[in-house]
């Protein structure tokens, strides 16, 4: 017979386990919340500065008010309020390229920069050696622009000067001690990037998150996952605040009220 | 023109607020994720207590192995890797009644019985008063049973005799000062059940997570969506899991060698 | 071992079947998706009436414009383009009780009634007998009204005075034979409720095909599934409208512009 | 004021119109659901003969029985039985590009080859030139190999011989006057490709769909959607059956029953 292999949840009739350990008594009241998400990402126990750092990025990333994905939630929410699993799942179902992707994009770009870099005769710059990481950035930001690519997590539609997360979680991984090769290529593309854009952009919070989780060792593939628990307990706060305080009806009828009908095939 | 009011996330050009907190300085670093969580659905700050009972009740229900949700997010996984979004999404769906329903269905019939009793002339028993508790829980259990309801709450199909995570919620409750009327009732209801079913069933930890939440002040229908946040963190588990040493395909093989076909109106 | 059975698709090496059915040479050609949807459904093959009155009510029911589910549809495709599937399955999940489920209450409360009313010593009226009818419905719409409840399929926010696929509809199961006494009741209801009332309502067109629907011999159950099955047509359009002239930017903008920040608490 | 076009569904309070259409009087009971989905995606009403191909292809796609979206549809459904509409959804977010993905990937590829055959002097072949249609072929076909990629729509895990939908959705557009290049190139891969790839492979029923909606002029972009809507009809069959005759209960034991624990980090 076939089997399926898991380290997550087991059980039987007197205890529960998760992750190897006992749910109840190693788990319950002893870990947090956001430390079991990473245990359960990665399937390690953080140490008590990743757990801060990993923390700092889902409070960053919760919410930012009225987004299209909290939109589709409470409109969701006002559809079919007797099923709040869809309007939660309604609004995850944005979490893709478009607005979430930066984390998962600014992770990936960083990591494959620093194996190339990794590869070559010199390796990787020291941490602290600030001019051999704003060589390297300057480098993988010229290549992006040949390639006629962005630079993940530069640029912010309303923080155009600076994104306050950014400094911030900077500094949480600085005392964290979890500093170290994707923020310090991530910065150094902050300082370097106007040379070869002719504009200054800011380093964004969804980017800084790619470059801090990516120093905690979570690989590419899972900051989208990270992103989206972020994000579900900000959909949960608006269809909470929806069910006090509706203004999805209100939504609605703005858009349906200023519908203008055109012809098929007309231009609109 | 209308306007769309809103207590959670806004931002201008050089800052972000999230429940009027700045959120780059006074949330990040400062607060655990499940303390923002119960934040953004309550919409006020939850003391250290709360956020301990808030975080082991979600660490409580987090993952419980190949349940049928974990099942349906990795078999969409295997499908839509490319969308990790709708793998979650697919997970969550099955937030439903049947399964994790049960934290909801605890919170508001215990609540259902408080406010009944709170509207009588002795009104509620004092929490130490057990006798007083086990009377009422005699009543509501046994008014439960004259109704062909069942008591949300008891009975579990794996820990027939006791769910480990019943009595460490309760522990970790009183530690934290925020057992209250609902744990109570909860409780009473375990030790006089018997004598109206004629057998003894466990407190499950579903049902014990409504009650502990329900003593934090969360009403009734913001319970699911905590379960949910929970499970969340669970799934994100299984699809990263599921990238690691996957399973889906040959759960996927499995139940398709094993078909069977029946021709339609056959009984099968 | 333990196997799966199903009536609906299987292969082998060198056909395919589906219904029992050969799919390439019975199917595919031979009949229209409408008929085959059906047939998927009940798994018995409908008769060129019954596929008529089907196709009509999915027709009715595939659109009406800016609703909450197209409009989360097209902010989810917004967020994220590259994973159709998500806007579809976004909005399907609005597909609950508030806009969807009229056609499932209405079917479900026929079938109530004519159920009671075929265990009394009378038995159901004759087809074309009116007056029987009035009567039967007059106690319905009593029995409704002493109940607090709503009288599912009355009345239309914008079709006041008459919905226009309620006659429609109508006329189509006439011609295709299949009026029966779903439908026979439903025209009922709409004579006499004015007499309990106090006011004319229009018998709408959700509540018209739950009636029609019902007459094909669909269970209540399947009836919010049919409805699913329209909306995707419907939604799908929206998206490819989205594709080649988007509004879901302009929404979002709409209500993120006109956001207005009231500190938690306060009433807004 | 923001205003926000569309061509799909308006209403005033006497009418209902769809796609500049009557809903009532010129859709209703005259136009296949069929008919109508392939107006709602393109917003021009098809000939009979496209009718009949696009729903050949609903047809063919609709279902193959326990795949993986089936699957997911009908745990969720166990889990959640109160909302059909997450179940429907959660079988529609397995639409991405491992299983569902084949038909865009054909449609695409094929396109792209014929833009490119447009550009050059000799532009494309007359559809009956079966030798020019070769040679466009083996050249697609070997720039395919030379990239390291596969050729979309030739291989089946199950028929591997031959693929019953594929001679059969050829024959329709021949009968249906519908037979274009798209066709045309796909079936030259089937007759070339050994010549490149060293072994025979079927042109499968996924593929031939993509090449025969991409002749009736539908974008890439449009053949996921167009397989989501035929996947939804076969997901409210499973659900139906589901709700007839259960297995996902069962599914879901047997997975748990054969769950192995793993520690983590151990390869498993």
């Amino acid at each position: 017979m076939t089997t399926f292999p898991t380290s997550l949840g087991t059980s039987d009739a007197d205890s529960i386990s998760l992750l190897g350990q006992d749910l109840a008594h190693d788990l319950m009241g002893r870990v947090s919340f956001g430390e079991l998400a990473f245990w359960l990402l990665t399937q390690r126990q953080p140490t008590p500065g990743e757990t801060r750092v990993f923390e700092a990025v889902l409070i960053g990333l919760a919410d930012h008010g009225f987004t299209p994905t909290a939109i589709a939630a409470r409109l969701t929410y006002l559809s079919a309020p007797d099923a709040v699993q869809g309007a939660v799942a309604a609004g995850l179902l944005g979490g893709g390229s478009r607005f979430l992707g930066v984390t998962e994009d600014t992770g990936r770009f960083l990591g494959d920069v620093l194996a190339d870099a990794a590869d070559t005769p010199d390796g990787l710059p020291a941490i602290e050696d600030e001019a051999a990481w704003d060589a390297l950035a300057l480098r993988a930001v010229t290549d992006c622009g040949a390639a006629g690519r962005f630079v993940p997590g530069l640029g912010h539609p309303v923080h155009k000067v600076g994104d306050p997360r950014t400094p911030r979680l900077i500094g949480i991984a600085h005392e964290a001690g979890t500093y170290g090769t994707h923020l310090a290529l991530f910065e150094a593309i902050g300082r370097v990037h106007e040379q070869v854009l002719g504009k200054r952009l800011p380093l964004n919070g969804a980017g800084v998150s790619g470059a801090a989780l990516a120093d905690l060792g979570l690989p590419p593939e899972l900051l989208r996952a990270t992103v989206l628990l972020a994000r579900c307990a900000g959909l949960i706060g608006h269809i909470a605040e929806e069910m006090r305080r509706p203004v999805a009806n209100s939504i609605y009828l703005t858009v349906d009220r200023n519908a203008r009908y055109v012809a098929p095939g007309e231009p609109g």
